[in-house]
């Protein structure tokens, strides 16, 4: 059946009765807006918005992993702060020849992401849409100081969680159109790094609670252009050290003469950046060790005037010319190490 | 200047320093999430989507009106729990050849409604797009319990605030492409009333302070439909005094044949619906006094078997054909009396 002819009330009805009403909400589904119980710490709020043919084809995701997608990356936001999500609000656009189906599995990907993250969904609104439009709003509390982007100091060290390029490597060979053997364990490995992330929030809850971060960021646009937003907020620069990037064995199996580039420039590793005091490092493998995420340290703050500077082994700068994702330029921000 | 040519961080950035850093924001625009301090109160959470040519033609309307208007539809929902607004969260898809200046315009239209209800835009997305999108999500409290739809009981009096119809006709009359004189005084009054609606914030807030209304909604969708959303929930049915549905004089002067067709099933009135038992009535004449909005009797809920009738001036039904706003099926829901 298509969503037209189940029709608006039809929809959220639907979606009302499939949705377990979470702990703390009072007013779930249905009402002009939800009602949850009041949070005694300070509220983390954040939101992104999908839409079909920017953010994503249809032809290349499930509706499940879009729908998981769609909740992980504003998981990743709150984890970025040091935070615990809570409730989720769902601005849903639908084209009228959507199957309601679709919407279902859609749906169901984002009641995972939630049920493996405590978080409850509570209210929304739909509309239709011409091309499938997805608005999260994520609220969450921050039960020690959320980590900002603009404590990081000249000496501290830099880490990232996890290895980087997976997603990015993946959308390459979603879009090189040479049909990828997604029965290799390898590539489904790289999809499912790119179709369904892994929010670090017990990472980042982790940091935060031992007070060892200085500054984070979740890595949505690329490794150099999200360090480029802590350089910025904390007015310093960085030097980073290619050999130590956390690559997976994945990526060096499919890389082939692109090397690095997926890796330093390539976004939706959903990871965490972070810097620390050096006094930090022993702390941070502990941290890492009970989070059960890899930490890695790869580079350290230095001054912001010799901006952000990537080095082989040899200690010679690399020339990268890396890649970020701005939505209106619709291009890739050249970044060149000069 | 187009948006392309800016950026997205350029925007961003744009936004972050004309954003005054509202009461208990700790961080505001710029970081993965914004955190503002403890509510100690429940808390309400609403979000509403507006796509251009679905909600919108910017033919149509000015982006100052349209920015206003898409703080006011998220404000109309707070008020309509009784609640007051606090942190708005926007979602923003930008077509890249939209000029900065437009898009200036319309945060002014924002940051207007936000100043006069107190609210603070926190953070949020921006990300481009074919068509202009506006995702809201706004955060409230509820000093008092919140009201519900689903309260109403068979005996109660219906309430309306403000007066009914003036969106839709003027939406009608926007769609008709007779030139209408926008230099009349009372065809500039209705535009107004369709551009930027006042959410009835004092009067929601007044109405839950007093434990007076049993039921509310906001009326975004048009009397009939509303009312059904009420009935529904409720589990009643609903008379209603087609001569006491209170309309401008702008209304009846420009209504002609139609008559009651606007105020009974046009959308977008942002008016209060609400129920009340009948010995509230002398204190909901003094709410309305102190609050400043007109309030109107204009029916009673009956049983559930009787459905919703429409009763003219000699007690005998009218045969409406109601027409309320269904996304989906981009027609509008007939609804008739029989």
């Amino acid at each position: 059946m298509k969503v037209a002819r189940l029709g608006e009330f039809g929809l959220i009805e639907k979606f009302r009765k499939i949705t377990p009403r979470g702990h703390g909400v009072s007013i779930g589904i249905g009402d002009d807006a939800a009602c949850v119980e009041a949070i005694s710490h300070s509220i983390l709020l954040t939101s992104d918005l999908l839409i079909e043919n920017v953010h994503f084809k249809l032809s290349w995701t499930s509706p499940f992993a879009l729908g998981y997608k769609a909740v992980a990356v504003n998981l990743s936001d709150i984890a970025a702060m040091g935070g615990v999500p809570l409730y989720l609000v769902l601005a849903l656009g639908l084209p009228p020849t959507f199957h309601v189906n679709e919407v279902h599995r859609m749906y169901r990907g984002m009641r995972s992401a939630c049920a493996e993250t405590g978080v409850s969904l509570v209210g929304g609104d739909t509309s239709s849409a011409d091309r499938l439009t997805i608005s999260i709003c994520m609220v969450g509390h921050a039960p020690v100081q959320p980590v900002r982007r603009d404590g990081a100091a000249v000496g501290d060290d830099i880490f990232v969680t996890g290895t980087l390029g997976d997603s990015a490597l993946a959308l390459n060979l979603l879009q090189s159109r040479t049909p990828a053997d997604s029965k290799s364990r390898s590539i489904g490995f790289l999809l499912r790094r790119h179709h369904q992330p892994t929010p670090r929030l017990a990472a980042g809850l982790s940091l935060a609670r031992a007070g060892a971060a200085t500054a984070m960021i979740d890595i949505s646009d690329g490794l150099l252009q999200d360090l480029g937003h802590v350089c910025k907020a904390s007015g310093i620069g960085a030097e980073i050290w290619q050999k130590h990037i956390p690559v997976s064995s994945a990526y060096r199996q499919h890389t082939g003469s692109s090397g690095m580039h997926y890796a330093l420039g390539g976004g939706e590793d959903y990871e965490l950046l972070f810097c620390a005091k050096p006094d930090r490092r022993a702390q941070i493998t502990k941290l890492a060790k009970s989070s059960g995420v890899r930490m890695t340290r790869i580079g350290k703050c230095v001054s912001a005037k010799s901006g952000i500077i990537v080095l082989d082994e040899s200690g010679s700068r690399v020339p990268v010319s890396v890649k970020g994702y701005d939505h209106f330029a619709r291009r890739r921000i050249s970044r060149s190490s000069k």
